[in-house]
This record gives structure tokens, C-alpha cells and sequence, in this order.
């Protein structure tokens, strides 16, 4: 096969993410062709009432199935291994109730089936297991594996809604189906925590081992009354090991303040895995959606066809910038008399500074003056910052440190 | 090469990393040849006083270079690479300094150079924005990449200490070196995001490109007043694309405590990953530590025997059981009469559970008991409920929850 060649992909499924990563392909071909040489083409797109499987299989290198659900996808994946083409799939139920056949398929054929995108979105959990920590021991794996549940939850706790409310808030902003029940109930995170639990611990994890619980049955007044004690609520997986037996398992569940997983908010999630040599990883990012599923998508693709890890290539020819934007803190020790605050605010705003909060103490004869500022061109921050140094009832040098202004999740 | 051949590894330098890496690839051989299919076996190990590089290059097919600094660090890896060896190093000043060189010299060979401990130690950001996000357009990389400083400012932000006190006390506990001026200053930060700007951008970033300021000049009352504003400071490295422009910086930074960033605390690093097509992933850990580099660095090493992603081997035959340990929350509406608490704790008492906290809520007749329990048996706990269950003096079915106690970081 010649490096020019096009890398020739079918993707089986037209939905969000099919259309997704599709979208997503044509956007980034010059990246995918940059990072491995080949340029990739649409073989085919397999839709429930157009196109020919048996066509785009013929014509295809990598088989991307995203039609979900076992059948007809057990079939198609199957029969794709068989004839030698690598499989990309974000089917957690197709890993989960059929990995063993799938995993001995790819391996008779000299094939990869790799399935990043069926759990947790984005958030790179199974390469992590896979590759970085293939030969560390690894002693849990746990996490919010669904984002359905981990809106909801975080939604009856911040608002006091009922189970019912926020269950249909969560419908109306597309982060829980019409029939939500695979979700709320737990199959779904089952499904994912025997993927995890099959990788982390090298051994076979069916569906029928996890046992779980979801939060149809969590009332509003368990979350107040568990704030009383600091404790928030989240439906986790956990797959443990202890010496030559695991459990996995799905359940509610609350955690103390100061837990990595209590700030997980709205629909995302998060992954911890632990080993003594290790300690612990925690990932954490947007669990679904059909873009950051489609990159999932995308990333195990390019991996098949670069194959061995890129050697870092410098194809751009960026320039470096110091014209940056930043918010500041700004701690001034000044004399404490009239005017003092009108003239550092009049330096600021002279250069295009302005001032989000302020606060001043007086300590004697002298005040301390601590402001923080909005965001601003950081050379406009700096000038102002020359000319206030100049003023004469400053006491000591200015100190000035940066803020991030943006919240998160 | 039979599959049975050893995976010969020279190993350069003997300090802190250098002892954790070959104590770990002994404690993890069976894991590595499993994952690998070939054996790992040390072909030296050379000491400043003692070992001939020469030698150990000869009978090496990859050299993992545990030595710092950049010389002779860039001559070993240099000739290393030129003589058709993979090369595994945790040397962020070599990578940062020598990159174009280094990668140049592997892909003539057509060698693997890799490098996660180098940035972030355990945290696998190198491998998620060479391999996972290698399609995607990073926008944003940033975070937490000296442990050192991080300790500091928490310790000052916990304890009020000084900086020099908490220098101090990060020196006692090996999370500063005697001379911490590379880490204090930024400097040791500033080689690490020149590395992930360099691949996260594709583009060659040097040491020169990076601005960056220290943590020497802060001062306990910036974060006693910050504290006020809701803010939490830490030493961020931020490099960022904008359209055909970068930059790159290290400096000191105050956080708002809704910023994924802020809860980050003591020795723990943090890289943050922005893209439009991934919103953002998040992934922490320990940030450096002996046993977690050298995990690392195994890692690199069992990806470049491995080659292409392995597919799963259910080599383990691991039981399931149900037979585990959790902490529950238990709310119980009750009748309010005297001897219903004293019931209750005798029952959960009796199957040997032991309670941490309980609040009543007297509601007219009836009342709220919500317990945590500690940790116990889930089989001592469910059969416990299964008493209280039938006492008479129950108003409603028991609820009960699983809490996890552990805090972390």
C-alpha cells in the first residue's frame, strides 16, 4: 500500500454521531493526513434505508460502526473483522455482551477493534488502561460513567427539583432519551464498567457480573439531608480487585466534599484508577455528545493507520505572541488619605483597565488596597501598573497577579 | 526476532528514578511479557562511577535514559537513537531543549522517542494529545505541572506560612530539592509546557519562546486577601493558540473555587486540554514521586514492544463476588417516641455496624433519623436493614444510600 493512498473508511450509521464524524472527518482531513500520511475518504455511510453493507465493506479499510444496539451491529463488525478490516466502534453494549468473540475475531484476522468512544465520551479511559498502564497492577477503576444521571442528580441538588422535574429538564436539553430507562436505571454504566473492568483486570467481565442499582428512587430530601453532613450525590461505578476476586458494580452513592468526583457536575464525567504505582489518575471531560464522541471516534482511527506512536513533527510555523489577554489582582500598600482609591482607579481606567472588585483596609496611618480587575490586554495592564508605581503615596512596591475568570462544568 | 527474544533495556542513571524503574520492571515482568509477549531483561545499568555506556548501548534494544540534565544525556540518546535503539526518557530540560534534534535523529532511524514522564508524570497527556487528540485542533493546553510549587502555595493558603517556611517544609518532605530554584522560579514549568505547546500545536516551540515568572515574591497576606474574593492561587503553565500565533507562559495565578483547577492541591499536577471538537478534558495525578515516574517510563516501554493497540487477552481468571465493604446513609421516618433511636442503633449494632453521625427531625408525631454509618460489610449492613425494616415504629420503607469515605489529595 503506497503512503499516498487514501485511508478508506465505512461508517455504519447515520446518526448524531455518525453525522458527527463524518463532519468531523471532512473538517480534519488535512490534520488526519499530516498526522499519518494518508488522506482519509468516505467509503460508504450505511443508513437504515440506503446503501449496501456488503458495497461499503468491499470498499473499505477501517469499519466505523456507530449504529449501537447488538444486532445487527455484532453481525457487521464480525463479518468486517473476518475479512480483515480494522473496526472502530463506540457500541458499548456490542463491547460489553460480545467483547470475547469480537476480541478473538480481531485477533485471528491480525486486526485492531478499538472502542474509546464507548465509554466515556472523550475522556481517553481505555487507551489510558490499555497502553499507558498495560503492566502496572491496577487495583480499582471507578467514575461517573453517565452523564444522563450525573445531570440529573447534580440538578436535584442544586435546585431541589423532584426525580420527575429534573429527569424531564434533562430530556428537554437532549441529555436524556425519551425512554431513559437503559440511563437512569443503570444498565447503561454497566455495560461501561464492564468494559473497564474487563481491560483493567484482564479477564472476562460480562454484563450479568455487574451488579447495579440506578436513581429512580432518590427523593430531593436525601440530597438536603446529605448536604447537612457535606455530601454529595453521584451515581458511580466501581470495579475493584481484591486479590484473585473483583466486583463491579453500579450504584448511588454519596461522597464527602473533598472527594476528586464531588465537583463533577451536570453531564460529565469522570474516571479515577488506582494502583499502588500509581496512586491514582483522575480524567474527567464531557461523557457524550455527537462532536466529542465522533473526536473519540476520530482519535482511534488516526491511531490504527499511524500505528506506532508519531514522532512529533513540526508542520506549522507558528509566531509566539506575548499580546495576551488577563484578568489581574493588584495588592497596593498606600497612605491612607482622600483620593488615594480615585487616582489608582483613574490610572486604570486611563489605560482601558477595569476594576471588578475592590477592597481597602486601613492600618493606621497607611491602607491596603487590593483590587481585582476584569480582563484587559495585558501591556494596557502593565502601563497602568509603570504609572501607579509613580504615585507618590504608594509605600511599597505594587504586587500584581494574574486571575483566570472562567468557571467551569 | 522470535516473539520469545527478551526486550533488552539499558537503563541510564541509578538515582531516585533510575532505582524505582528497574525495582518496578522486576516486581512487573510477568505483567510486561503478558502484554508484550516478550520478557523484559536489564542489559546494565549505567552509574556515574561505574558502567560503560558503549556496552550497554551494544546490548540494548531500547534504552531508557533516567540520567537529567542535558549533557551527557543528549550525546547517550543522541547516539542511541542514530545507532537504531528506541529511546524511553523522563528528561523534560532534553526534550524541551534538543526536541527537534531528538525527533530528527528517530525518524531517520526510524526509532521511537518517548517521553510522558517527562511532563506531568503519570498523568498520560503526552500519549492523549499524541495519539488521542492528534486529529483535533487544540485551542488551549493548561495546568498544574510543578508539583514543588503547588505544595507551597497550598501549604501558605492552608497554613498561613511564609514562603520561605513552606520551602522549608516542602524540602523535608522530598517535594523540593535543596537548590529549588528551577522549580520556584518556573523554570522546570516553563520546559514542560514548551513541550506541550510543541505538540499540542505541531509547531517547534524552544525554551526561549516561554515567558515565565516564579512563586518567590508571594506573600501569605496575597492569598489571605485573595481568599476573600473566593480565589485560590496556583502556578499555571498556559499555552494557547490564537489563529496563527501562540503563546506560552508560566506564571502564578489566582483561580475562582468553580475553576476544575482550583481543588488541585499539595504535590498533585493538572493538565487541562481545550478543543473545540472535545470542549475540554481534564486529567490529574501525581505529579512526579519515584515509583509513578518510573510507572511512566514502563509504560513507553511496553507501547514500543507492544506496537499497535493490543487487543484484549482475558489472561486472568478472576471470580466475582458480591462480598464488599461500604459506608451507607440511612433515612428513616419513624414515629417520635422515646427508645426508637436506642432500637435502631442496637439493631445496626448487633450485625457489627458502627454509626458516624446521626441528625433527628421531630415532624409533629413523626420523625426523621438520618445515620452514616462507617465503613462495614454489605451483607452485615443489608441484613441490619432487614431488622429495622419490621420494627414497628417505621413510617416508610428504609432508604439507604452507599457514601465512600475516602477524601483524597
Amino acid at each position: 500500500m503506497s503512503a499516498a493512498e487514501p485511508i478508506r473508511i465505512g461508517v455504519l450509521g447515520r446518526g448524531t454521531v455518525g453525522g458527527a464524524f463524518v463532519e468531523l472527518l471532512a473538517a480534519r482531513a488535512d490534520a488526519v493526513e499530516e498526522a499519518t500520511g494518508r488522506r482519509p475518504e468516505i467509503a460508504g455511510v450505511l443508513r437504515r434505508s440506503e446503501g449496501s453493507y456488503d458495497e461499503i465493506l468491499a470498499g473499505s479499510e477501517i469499519v466505523v460502526e456507530l449504529i449501537g444496539g447488538t444486532e445487527p451491529a455484532r453481525d457487521y463488525v464480525l463479518r468486517a473483522l473476518r475479512d480483515g478490516r480494522h473496526v472502530v466502534t463506540a457500541n458499548k453494549q456490542l463491547i460489553a455482551q460480545h467483547g470475547d468473540e469480537l476480541f478473538e475475531a480481531a485477533r485471528e484476522a491480525g486486526v485492531q477493534i478499538r472502542f474509546e468512544a464507548a465509554v466515556a465520551g472523550v475522556i481517553p479511559v481505555i487507551r489510558v488502561i490499555q497502553e499507558s498502564l498495560s503492566a502496572t497492577e491496577i487495583t480499582r477503576v471507578f467514575g461517573i460513567v453517565n452523564g444522563t444521571t450525573n445531570y440529573i442528580l447534580t440538578e436535584m441538588a442544586n435546585t431541589g427539583a423532584s426525580y420527575d422535574d429534573a429527569l424531564a429538564r434533562a430530556q428537554e436539553l437532549g441529555y436524556a432519551e425519551a425512554d431513559p430507562s437503559d440511563d437512569v436505571g443503570g444498565a447503561d454504566a454497566a455495560a461501561k464498567m464492564a468494559i473497564l473492568a474487563r481491560l483493567a483486570f484482564h479477564t472476562a467481565v460480562g454484563l450479568e457480573d455487574v451488579s447495579f442499582e440506578g436513581i429512580e428512587a432518590i427523593q430531593p430530601d436525601d440530597l438536603a439531608y446529605a448536604k447537612q453532613f457535606g455530601l454529595s450525590l453521584k451515581l458511580l461505578g466501581v470495579a475493584e480487585r481484591h486479590e484473585d476476586e473483583i466486583s463491579v458494580r453500579v450504584f448511588p452513592c454519596f461522597l464527602y466534599s473533598g472527594h476528586p468526583l464531588a465537583p463533577v457536575g451536570g453531564p460529565f464525567n469522570a474516571v479515577m484508577v488506582e494502583s499502588p504505582s500509581i496512586t491514582e489518575i483522575t480524567m474527567s471531560g464531557p461523557g457524550a455528545g455527537g462532536t466529542e464522541t465522533a473526536a473519540a471516534v476520530l482519535g482511534d482511527v488516526v491511531s490504527i493507520v499511524a500505528g506506532d506512536a508519531p514522532v512529533h513533527v513540526a508542520r506549522e510555523r507558528l509566531a509566539v505572541t506575548g499580546d495576551v489577554q488577563s484578568a489581574f489582582y493588584l495588592h497596593l500598600e498606600v497612605a491612607d488619605r482622600p483620593g488615594v482609591l480615585a487616582q489608582v482607579a483613574e490610572r486604570l481606567g486611563a489605560n482601558g483597565v477595569s476594576v471588578r472588585s475592590v477592597v481597602q483596609w486601613g492600618i493606621g496611618d497607611d491602607a491596603r488596597l487590593v483590587m481585582v480587575m476584569h480582563q484587559c490586554a495585558e501591556r494596557d495592564f502593565y502601563s497602568a501598573l509603570g504609572e501607579i508605581g509613580k504615585l507618590d503615596f504608594l509605600r511599597a512596591e505594587p504586587r500584581a497577579i494574574r486571575v483566570i475568570e472562567e468557571e467551569f462544568g
